[in-house]
């Protein structure tokens, strides 16, 4: 058995084990096309390259769609660190793609309630993560009269009644199965998953959105064992299941393992320097030969190599991925090229967030963040 | 053990036993002529007769209101059925009381998710009952000046950083051993002690209360168990452990047991009329003689006798109570004579109740329910 809950990953992640197990399912090249087809919008490079790679119930989304019925996005953020790393951006600039291609509502779930139960943490430091974690996700250019993002500490009085249907369906055995949770575990920890459930209905957002809207999530597949359980609870108070969109780990700069915010050789923060960036990508874990014969003779080995997976998901250009991958693996690009290119693909990506960021105000943030129609 | 919990009562309450295994005190008579001495007001009957009996730390209390130090009262109610009977006006007659003699600001939780929680009942049911039972409150004649009447779901966001601080120091284990639960309780059960809990900290009143105010809480004895959590983790939050003072249930009119709204023939509705009150009372549990010369004989036995131990509660004055005490336990008055002493002081309180009820609006509880400093 995998070990991946939404609080711990192991370094070793089978993603064909762990669809088998969680029961997911692949993203067919069929449902890509039917996408294509009906949002008549190229299909976004991460969805074909595989980093969204898993799903449940994509194609009731795509009905919806099609049939000009209401639905949503819903996506989220645990304020558990000031600066968040470029691995963060990943869901949140693609749920914006998903916003632009389907013109849909997004909902943004800020669990700073969560951070304080499960970190050794003040909500003063808390409610400063939050703060600062809004501006980055704001920076990815999300559309600010179709975006709702809230904090469960702010918006718990308009959660509360979903999260009492949740929580009166689902009991600690329940719970403690999902999530490994045993006695030890506090009582806002064990009740958290309903806080979670919430947003995934529409009751959440009676100000805000159609109560017929359908629910579409896009997460790291370690966030599935929250949504198995919403979709379970589902029926039982009324609401159609809400269908997910998964990614994989981004890894970590030290190889195998997640990109870590609280690790800082392991991740690129969004605040960091150029020379800091360019350090960090130079000391990355490469899967290149030992010496440059055996790098020449053999080629590095991709699936390990940290800054072409990292390219693999950053750089938007596929014929010029497609040169580097066949040039690396041959042992025809050193590592070190390789790196080069990272930095001139990563650089520029963090620079304009910065330059973002540093644009955004607190009447941004009240824009994104009043109870408003969307 | 007794098995006394806040959802469950045993038939015989041994309160002597209660008072051990909970750890709490007994009402002393030094306790009692402090209180008289510092209020420079009459002790409550119910002080005096010991319906309320048992208390924790209330010395500290009285310290306060003695160096005119910030305190406040806090009670409640779970809103489980439209009517409340004879019974639920108990603790709140006793904490206008408190409220009067100590001039301190009330705090009334009105628990509606605890009830949807427990009860198969909707949301749209309980926000009758909260309403209607909120108005039979009112009808006290509590001070809308220094009252608050909050119910958990309108209230919930400035009650959860407190709710967040205690969820963090309560394990599945302490609650599942101070309330009895299991693993097939509910995730919200299992939390909701922390919901309870919360209240008797000033950090939930921060707009309505100096936050070094010092909380009273007067309840029935079967709430003890929230409370005792509540006093373990007052100090690792700051704040001072919450005191207590407790009172013995109302007995029901079928004899042992308590009083219950959800057996029409155990109680009297605030909303019965005087053919109705007159008719359960004269079918109520009797102490007296099995035959009217067994009654002669050896009288009646007032530890078991429902009329009598309802006069005991309701009648006001004490001279005519011993008169009845003194005849009836030796057979000199008739159970029916006691019953007929019973309506005649229970029908008007019963009535008064309800003339003052029906002159609440909309208007009135608006005026206790809005947040504003007390």
């Amino acid at each position: 058995m995998t070990n991946i809950t939404p609080w711990s990953v192991t370094e070793d992640v089978n993603y064909d084990k762990l669809i088998t197990e969680f029961g997911s399912e692949y993203i067919s090249s069929e449902l890509l096309i039917r996408m294509e087809y009906l949002t008549n919008q190229p299909i976004h490079k991460w969805l074909k390259r595989g980093l969204f790679f898993s799903h449940r119930n994509l194609n009731s989304i795509m009905d919806c769609y099609e049939k000009h019925e209401p639905m949503y996005l819903y996506t989220g953020r645990g304020p558990s660190s000031e600066s968040m790393h470029i691995g963060h951006l990943i869901p949140f600039i693609f749920t914006k793609y998903l916003q632009d291609v389907f013109d849909a509502p997004l909902v943004i779930q800020m669990t700073d309630d969560e951070k304080f139960l499960w970190k050794d943490l003040t909500m003063d430091e808390i409610d400063v993560y939050t703060k600062e974690n809004i501006k980055d996700i704001i920076s990815i250019g999300l559309n600010s009269n179709k975006t709702f993002i809230f904090s469960n500490k702010q918006y718990i009085s308009e959660l509360y009644p979903t999260i009492l249907q949740i929580q009166k369906r689902v009991t600690c055995s329940t719970s403690k199965a999902i999530f490994g949770f045993d006695n030890e575990t506090n009582i806002g920890q064990m009740n958290f998953p309903a806080i979670q459930a919430a947003p995934a209905f529409p009751s959440s957002f009676s100000k805000l959105l159609p109560i017929t809207s359908k629910c579409l999530i896009p997460c790291a597949i370690d966030q599935d064992p929250f949504f198995r359980l919403t979709r379970d609870i589902a029926p039982k108070i009324g609401f159609a299941k809400p269908s997910l969109i998964h990614s994989k780990f981004i890894p970590s700069l030290k190889g195998p393992g997640k990109m870590s915010a609280s690790d800082i050789n392991s991740c690129i923060y969004l605040t960091d320097d150029i020379p800091t960036i360019r350090k960090k990508i130079m000391k990355s874990f490469s899967g290149g030969g030992e010496t440059k014969a055996l790098h020449e003779l053999y080629g590095a080995n991709l699936n390990i190599d940290v800054p072409f997976q990292l390219l693999n998901i950053f750089m938007d250009d596929d014929n010029r991925l497609d040169f580097i991958r066949e040039n690396y693996s041959k042992g025809r690009m050193s590592t070190s090229q390789v790196k080069n290119e990272l930095c001139d693909c990563l650089i520029p990506i963090v620079l304009n967030h910065q330059t973002t960021r540093s644009q955004i105000t607190n009447d941004t943030i009240h824009e994104f963040m009043h109870i408003r129609s969307l």
